[in-house]
């Protein structure tokens, strides 16, 4: 057997174990009894190690450099796959056993302490665990900057975004950072001039979930290959073969549920589209986080929250609640799902203001990491930067610096794969509009097999055979800009 | 660290990689989506491989040895774990990796075929791939007992049911024999001369889940720590810390899945009373299958069909149902619960006739495995042997020896622990109604503290501690003998 053949193998197996626990993973946020979870962390863990102890097995290095020195007679799906097998070793092996376990218990103490101090409004409580993260983030981003030959930062960012350039992001950011600003002002204005009518629940939750199971199957979800389920935190989880997306319901607002599933099936999408071929090899996952946002982006925001789609949906919508009156008319609809709010709470922000919640995070992340903000000062750079991107600050931490997980869950380098997605499914929409001639009109009239079609063989299908940057460009014909996201934001919210 | 130490680490690993196989495997009977099968297969498959390779891992002979020189050392827990981690240690690797693939093969293949086979009433079909079954599980049988130092069809019993002896089996199979047959005629006669007052559906199964659930919690079953679910074919899955029962409903049919979700509650009851201070621990196990099926005929069969627990439950039930005249009745209800009838099919048996069924494969298992009964003449055998058994023959093999999957799967050895279960169960409860002053007249009223704290101090805490032999006389003062049982039946069929 080839060196490639026995990695291919081992990978497999890999793969295998981090399918089962994926589906575990969704069983704990699903539907587990409360009471188990302390028995499933410890099956979590002893999977976890197991599948770690499979990638940093002695032999693969040399199964590597063997592989590698006879490349030659691999294809270029095998020839990707070997880079990504190595992409995998090297983040595996990069960092000591000691700064493992240091991240994983500095992060368990500090997300339990965060959980009380975010309920508490406390940062005071929650800075010292997270100074000792920011500590042991920048030893990790050193070893990985090392051994990967990056930035320290990006050494952080190849965890979600392989190969993502910070210089990159900056340019990306800085231009959206330039027209955001003057954008929301003029959203805003344009919305107070226009008329607005709420609906009024309660929406029952059984007829949401026909609702949302009734459009992901016409848009293409695969019940015999999925689920949908309620969550806490709605996620898209399980394995290409057997994708589980959760929700979560109000009764007082059903659109809040069905956008959310409709984004979660952008992911699903995504994920079910890989190439089977590939399936439990490196090369046969999802691209990266951007990637994988830019799929649920591109149904939520460019797909779900169009006036052509809300044209085919109202009248599904409006039947099954018993709906009447013009709030339940396409337009009202519409309006309702592109309001524009400056909001303090990044998870609850329309796609207008989510980069500048994503803008600040980035740059005061990079900052607290290069040293040149002091944690204790994060709620004035945090406030300070709310009031420059977008007019609002929060009186408060818990809205503030202490909203989201990540910082203080070792997540660090993940914030900007959201505003990348959105970028990517801004151009990857405009490309495929102008691929697939009747594009907007197939959606209206609910036929979304062309644009599945389009993503599925321009995006989904390829894997990671390509980087994100590479996929964008054959995707789109254009590197990846922040053009036609500006575009479709002054299109919406403007025209 | 001393070698017991080493063996009870190894073993903690093995036992959450195995609640986790546990957990996927209820995932894929109760929820999974049809086309998630392959990959679930292979998850499945990966485990199992890893799991088996931790229990065969090289350094486990010597540790065992060297745990046992040191055994004095070692408390009566720690002994019986170490006993235990040998049983499975003997298990796994008695049997060469080449007969392990080829059962692993065969099994498949017959499975596949019996299925078709049994819908087609196809005997001559099936017959090829179970003489193939036959010939390995006799060489795994030889092997087990070389290594075990049993007879060969006990090597096989041990799998499921530890140390159970052939001799004592057929001394307590052959008693009931004796009796059964009169019995059952009698109990027959005396059932005609009752009045018998139907009720009828439909019931919505919505309503019949509230009452199983609300009945399960009473009987204490606690939702924080396990799931009731459907699926094609009833069983408790799950963990001890998170129990997971299935049933399936049948609207003309209210008492079939609410009997059904009794008797998995026992099941239930069991593994949740485990000792948690030995979870993943060999001994913390249950003590085998024959001890595990008493436990749910305790409670499906010595308590609910009990005139007492009826008493209990007929007004929830028929207050659910807004059930209504003589029928719907105590008398009228428990009537219904233990009719006897000779039937074909096991698994639609009462526990009258029950023991016919198990008896009869019984004797066919042992006799094809010692080569004393040709495959060939199983049909002929198996209609003989229910006219001596039960009065009754089928005229086609679907519904006889066809019916079963288990010789088809390789779980040859597993049919005489549903007697045993049996007679444990009548034997257990016996005592219970000693050793528990008023403790039919607790359940009469709906409480199952008393009997559920006797069953956790008497069996469920005790694990794998002792043998079932041992296990049975501890808690009931007794050998395992049929009396307990044959009176059972006397006082519930003929009195």
């Amino acid at each position: 057997m080839t060196a490639y053949r026995e990695l291919e193998q081992r990978f497999r197996r890999l793969g295998a174990i981090e399918q089962a626990i994926s589906v575990l993973h969704w069983d704990t946020a699903a539907i587990m009894p409360a009471g188990g979870a302390a028995a499933r962390a410890e099956q979590l863990a002893t999977l976890r190690l197991i599948a770690h102890q499979h990638l940093v097995a002695p032999e693969i290095e040399a199964l590597l450099a063997e592989a590698d020195a006879a490349s030659d007679e691999l294809g270029e799906w095998q020839r990707a796959n070997l880079r990504e097998m190595r992409r995998r070793w090297l983040h595996a092996t990069a960092v000591p056993g000691a700064l493992v376990e240091a991240e994983s218990r500095a992060c368990s103490e500090c997300e339990a302490v965060w959980r009380r101090g975010r309920l508490e409004n406390d940062f005071a409580a929650v800075l010292p665990g997270l100074e000792r993260i920011i500590h042991i983030e920048r030893e990790i981003a050193a070893v990985k900057a090392e051994r990967l030959g990056k930035s320290p930062y990006e050494a952080l960012l190849d965890q979600y975004e392989p190969d993502a350039s910070v210089a990159e992001i900056d340019r990306l950011f800085d231009e959206i950072a330039e027209f955001l600003p003057d954008l929301i002002e003029a959203a805003l204005s344009r919305q107070a001039a226009l008329p607005s009518a709420p609906v009024c629940g309660p929406f029952p939750i059984e007829t949401q979930r026909r609702i949302a199971m009734r459009l992901m199957e016409r848009i293409g979800f695969d019940f015999a290959h999925g689920r949908l389920d309620i969550s806490a935190h709605p996620f898209c989880g399980g394995t290409p073969e057997d994708v589980r997306i959760t929700t979560r319901y109000d009764e007082d607002d059903f659109a809040r549920a069905l956008m959310g599933v409709l984004h979660e099936t952008g992911h699903a999408l995504y994920q079910r589209g890989l190439p089977a071929e590939w399936r439990l090899q490196p090369v046969g996952r999802a691209r990266g986080m951007a990637m994988h946002e830019s799929q649920s982006l591109l149904l939520e925001m460019q797909v779900c929250r169009s006036r052509a789609f809300l044209t085919y949906a109202a009248p599904i919508i409006r039947k099954a609640f018993g709906g009447d009156g013009p709030e339940w008319e396409v337009e009202a609809l519409y309006r309702r799902q592109i309001r524009v709010r400056r909001g303090f709470i990044r998870v609850d922000a329309d796609e207008v203001t989510y980069p500048a919640h994503v803008i600040l995070r980035y740059r005061l992340e990079r900052a607290m990491l290069a040293g040149d903000l002091d944690p204790t000062d994060l709620p004035g750079a945090w406030a300070a930067a709310m009031r420059e991107m977008l007019g609002v600050a929060p009186d408060n931490d818990r809205e503030g610096c202490l909203q989201d997980i990540h910082w203080y869950d070792g997540n660090w380098g993940y914030f900007p794969t959201y505003t990348l997605g959105a970028l990517i499914a801004a151009q990857l929409f405009e490309a495929a509009r102008r691929d697939v001639p009747g594009l907007m009109q197939a959606i209206a009239e609910g036929e979304f097999a062309p644009l599945l079609g389009w993503a599925r063989g321009r995006v989904h299908s390829k894997g990671s055979l390509l980087s994100t940057a590479e996929l964008v460009e054959t995707a789109t014909g254009q590197p990846l800009g922040a053009a036609s996201f500006e575009r479709h934001l002054r299109d919406r919210y403007l025209s």
